[in-house]
């Protein structure tokens, strides 16, 4: 008989080479409630410095090729995890990896419209069934819904809701950005009416304006801020949040 | 000096040649207040038995070709448009067009979902940004908003509202066509910042469940009934609505 604790013992990152993913891998490494292992995946993984650093010296931190766009990739990934996490299954997935290309009213273009889709809204779907068996297994025994269970975490933004794209809220214009955010929390919430009765938890998560290559340097979050809250966050979601869209610090958003 | 009346003088309809968009033309020619010029656009006019019939008794339906998804075709459409209205400009756009792929969880593929983006939210951002000039033209006098002025309607869906898609609003499964939907929505509320200063106003409309060929058989409404309230929701827009995201009864849907 397996033992099941209120830990989560297997999370799996996308994107965590820099920015939010890396921090996220730094930052679950040194918490009480470490996971067994810390699948950190990145597109060219021979280029992550800091993530082979950390691998060498913490032997729960596998680091994986994956590209979140390609199915080759998704399904090598899946395989490669599946040897990793066994019969234990994956608890919690993060869907982080993303891209933001400069598109306003006049400068947008079909292009940059349809690449953003696919990395910042199809791939996290892909990237989700491709996960879904081992995901499946670890839900398949214990009680409520959470990481300790089994989670999908896409991160969204808070530009992703149309309601707060409005006066002070609308001042920051991407288009494609945007629309992409919006179609991953209809993503999630679809995903999230699919799987609740496997007890397979699914929410949209914003970290905050944070100072990454994505966030810019006037952002007011460090990444250790916007991480530590995330994590924190995330610790805590429980069936109640379950299709829901949250923030850093815990707080509901509006679509 | 251009005399203005309270009447929308010209509009334009996209995939005109079959379901609510040639519903839309059919009832604007029979309408009180009918448009001096019906714009209705088709993939292939050629094929387009039933337009090719009203434009022949009714000399203000101006049949097009007009592809959402190519550029030229765009491009080319804009150009005979603008010959057709000339200094008074375009008042009113109705960005009808739309696909719809099956694509529940297990059936839903990459190419499912990025086909659906192009056609449903990506194009109607082109197609706008093309009329543009011509929107632009119809804005500039006049006073207040509405289809006597300038506006874009994005024809949205009920099944785009993330809010809604839970407990019963549930039932109906398309990730392609849900999330295409939903990022209309915010690509909608994107235009209505960006064009409110030019008095353009930009709404997302939900026609209603109708017998269409998308809708389907058992769709609780006729072509008739939905578009009668469509048109009557359509012409009591306001500054009011501007940004907003309403049905075809006039009610305020959640995001
Ligand atoms: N920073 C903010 O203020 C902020 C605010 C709201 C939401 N977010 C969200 O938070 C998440 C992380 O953002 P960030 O600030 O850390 O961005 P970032 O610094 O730009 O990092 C983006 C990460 O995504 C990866 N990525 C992009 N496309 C990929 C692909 N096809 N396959 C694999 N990896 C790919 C990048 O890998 P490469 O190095 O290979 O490009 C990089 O690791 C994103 O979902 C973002 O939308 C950020
Ligand atoms: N029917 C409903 O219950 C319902 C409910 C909610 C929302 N809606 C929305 O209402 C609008 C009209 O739907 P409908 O029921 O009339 O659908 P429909 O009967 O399937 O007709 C779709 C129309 O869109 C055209 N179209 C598709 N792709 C195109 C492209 N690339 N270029 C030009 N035209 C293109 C089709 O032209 P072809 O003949 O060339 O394919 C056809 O004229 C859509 O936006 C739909 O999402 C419908």
């Amino acid at each position: 008989m397996k033992i099941y604790t209120s830990k989560c013992r297997s999370v799996l990152i996308t994107g965590a080479n820099r920015g939010l993913g890396l921090q996220m891998v730094r930052q679950l490494l040194d918490s009480q409630n470490r996971p067994q292992k810390i699948i950190a995946t990145a597109r060219d993984p021979a280029a992550a410095k800091e993530l082979q650093e950390l691998s060498k010296s913490h032997p729960n931190v596998h680091v994986l090729p994956l590209d979140v766009t390609s199915d080759s990739s998704v399904d090598a990934a899946a395989q490669s995890v599946e040897s990793i996490v066994g019969s234990d299954g994956l608890n919690c997935l993060i869907n982080n990896a993303a891209i933001n290309l400069a598109s306003e009213l006049d400068t947008v273009t079909r292009d940059a419209m349809m690449k953003t889709y696919e990395s910042n809204t199809v791939a996290p779907l892909f990237v989700t069934k491709a996960f879904l068996p081992l995901l499946r297994r670890a839900a398949a025994e214990g009680s409520g819904m959470g990481i300790q269970r089994a989670a999908v975490i896409n991160v969204s933004s808070l530009l992703g809701s149309v309601q707060l794209n409005w006066g002070e809220g609308a001042s920051y214009k991407s288009y494609a950005y945007r629309a992409s955010k919006s179609a991953l929390n209809m993503v999630t919430r679809c995903l999230a009416v699919d799987l609740e009765a496997e007890k397979i938890l699914c929410v949209a998560l914003h970290p905050g304006w944070v100072r990454t290559d994505m966030g810019g340097p006037t952002a007011p979050l460090s990444p250790e801020e916007s991480i530590s809250s995330v994590l924190s966050v995330i610790s805590g979601l429980t069936e109640k949040h379950h299709g829901g869209y949250v923030d850093y610090t815990g707080k509901s958003l509006p679509w």
